[in-house]
């Protein structure tokens, strides 16, 4: 089944409000094995939309509308609808009492606003929306379904889940989806994509590989779609477990929901290790990554962000001399600032990193850019040097994935 | 000039990628004049591109797409391109030793799929990409813009800015057109809604009013476009000091492309005052933010994330009595916390964060999403409590920015 998703409403096209409504339907369709073929999004204008709902209903065979309904949006999704199957409107008695019982209970009175909301074009099936005022719509004509929903997203969501999914599943019977990711960290999209050359010419019409990537990081999803489900299952493993073979197991860092963040803390929990950072230019980046796993005070026990070399020194125990001697952007430092965050925070382990941000501050032998990470335990430290560009956002946010890896692999060696 | 927004790419129609670029870029427009009137996005689909690609030509005097650029096989905006003007590729000597000097930097070899982002069709103009390998392309044929940006958000960002956005307003001479930003904090978008509606009410039609939120602030962009020059500056500035006069002083925290970080940093600075904090439920997110600004460890010296309370206690000083008998989420707790900063880290002021993030972790006193937020200095100490949601990366962010707008609103009160 292919499924078009169309967005209405100014504050989309100024960039106002991100749309997240159209991913999350996405997610809910994948799971019913739709295809989401294509997305648009038009202003709160009627002929942009008449002219966007005839050519999506065109290409596919469901058109998903949320946006443009609701007392201050001047319903334009309905007129549309209405002028797009030439019909008229009638007044939805159900709704209204729907409305009524809702008013009661916040002792609210009655508006226009709030009465035209009943009103729907003539061959609408409504869907009722228990999350609030502007009810969901269903056609169906010539044998293409088109649904309107609200913007607001846990009216969408409530929608999507209770009226929409058992429909479409019920009108079309598609082929059975199901795919796998794969997270990688350590090489780039090209060096994975040179792994990975054999195996994707290899692969069948039914067997789809992505490749998503982010900062430091790339994300490999693996999809099959046919009629057996059975088959779908076994390819899917199949074919999942031949792609990560073909990967240097240090790569790979986890599956599917996984983040490098969740998956170190896995490793640390399972192995009953605690973790502290020291961080000079990532400035406090790397203990947020690591916090923003819930759960994460099991084994994350604090950070020194040591800005100033002062607090390098008096905090952190960084010797005098070695900041003279060797400044604080080096090997030396880093490796004493692993330490004194060890013996600190007494943890088992702790990452420290020091560089030169940017966009200013960088000499001759230290342009900026250049960043040294040290991670390790009482008895070893490992050091990385990193040679980064000028945008100071960049480097902090490379430096503490790298930092991230740098550990992951250590807990893999240890 | 009328923009289409063509976002390219499987991840975004499976949801598995929020498409945040379009909105990015519609704000670039406005600030130039440019008015998106339609937004598509398509997978890697050779077919659905070429005819999103036909239609948006058609509607808009310029298409810009994103994504479907990079080194991997399922990146095929090039390939469509070509299709689309029937034309075939040229190597583009540039970018290949722009490539080679970017790898030798990073020490990695070349690999064939890096080799095939020098080719580019014969009739693109090659936009330099600073920010990574794959080219930018500006066409331009029978009168209409296409121009393709790699998917990757800062590097969409860099060429927008320095390549597309000028070239845009030489090519369309669009109506002189300039704009001023207030920054506000302290307040949502539709209270300074309340503030501004006569005056909004009574714009003309060549002036504009954006609003812009994000967590915990809202940018009012202004905009003027006549045919006049010298008029719109003048009509600007009278504007824009009158809608500044609208406005409580206590919520304007800067203007154009102030932040509340580089605005606190340049406070800061003038009166020569240092700063640190000590974080628990943000995890060091507040210094990444203080950081995320160049130059800020002229004021900014250092943090210490207390995640465990060991660290609250012999780091930072907490009582164990204070945190027996009011617990680590208490008034009483980050006042403690801001005075062991301040002791520890030597600095004039400290700002401390203590909570619940979530989505786990409360009781019935302490509901997930309590968060005490305190700054101060030797002599003063502000507090302040938050009620927050579940969602923990928002209530992270949420209590940073208030922090942040607690030690603005401290330093005005100095």
């Amino acid at each position: 089944m292919k499924i078009h998703i169309l967005t209405i409403g100014d504050e989309l096209l100024i960039g106002q409000v991100i749309d997240t409504n159209s991913a999350r339907m996405a997610q809910f369709l994948l799971e019913i094995g739709a295809q989401v073929t294509g997305k648009t999004t038009v202003g709160d204008n009627l002929d942009d939309m008449l002219d966007a709902l005839d050519s999506a209903t065109r290409k596919a065979d469901a058109v998903l509308i949320t946006g443009g309904l609701g007392p201050t949006k001047d319903d334009i999704t309905k007129k549309a609808l209405a002028k797009f199957y030439g019909t008229g409107f009638v007044f939805h008695q159900d709704t209204l009492e729907r409305l009524n019982r809702i008013l009661e209970k916040l002792n609210r009175p009655m508006t226009d606003a709030l009465r035209d909301q009943c009103f729907v074009p003539l061959n609408a099936t409504v869907l009722t929306n228990k999350m609030g005022s502007a009810p969901g719509m269903w056609f169906e004509e010539n044998g293409k379904v088109v649904v309107s929903m609200p913007g607001v997203p846990f009216e969408m969501e409530y929608l999507m889940q209770y009226e929409v999914l058992p429909r479409l599943q019920r009108r079309f019977n598609n082929l059975p989806t199901a795919h796998r990711t794969l997270l990688t960290a350590g090489e780039g999209e090209s060096m994975i994509a040179e792994y990975l050359k054999d195996f994707e010419d290899s692969l069948p019409g039914y067997v789809k590989l992505a490749y998503l990537p982010a900062i430091g990081r790339v994300r490999l999803r693996l999809t099959v779609s046919d009629a057996d489900e059975g088959f779908v299952k076994k390819t899917l493993e199949e074919k999942f477990r031949e792609m990560e073979g073909l990967l240097p197991p240090e790569l790979i860092v986890g599956y599917d929901e996984d983040t490098l963040e969740s998956a170190i803390g896995e490793t640390l929990r399972k192995h009953g290790l605690t973790l502290s950072t020291a961080e000079s230019c990532t400035g406090g980046y790397l203990a947020h990554l690591i916090t923003s796993v819930s759960g994460s005070s099991d084994y994350f026990l604090g950070s020194i962000v040591s800005y100033a070399n002062e607090v390098k020194m008096k905090q952190l125990g960084v010797g005098e001399d070695t900041l003279k001697n060797h400044g604080a952007v080096s090997e030396e430092t880093v490796r004493e600032m692993v330490a004194g965050a060890i013996r600190l925070l007494k943890t088992d382990i702790a990452i420290a990193t020091s560089g030169i941000a940017g966009p200013t501050g960088g000499t001759p032998e230290k342009p900026v850019g250049t960043i040294w990470l040290a991670v390790g335990n009482k008895d070893r430290i490992e050091t990385k040097k990193l040679q980064l560009g000028k945008d100071r956002l960049r480097n902090i946010q490379y430096t503490a994935i790298q930092g991230l890896n740098l550990l992951r692999l250590f807990l893999r060696a240890d």
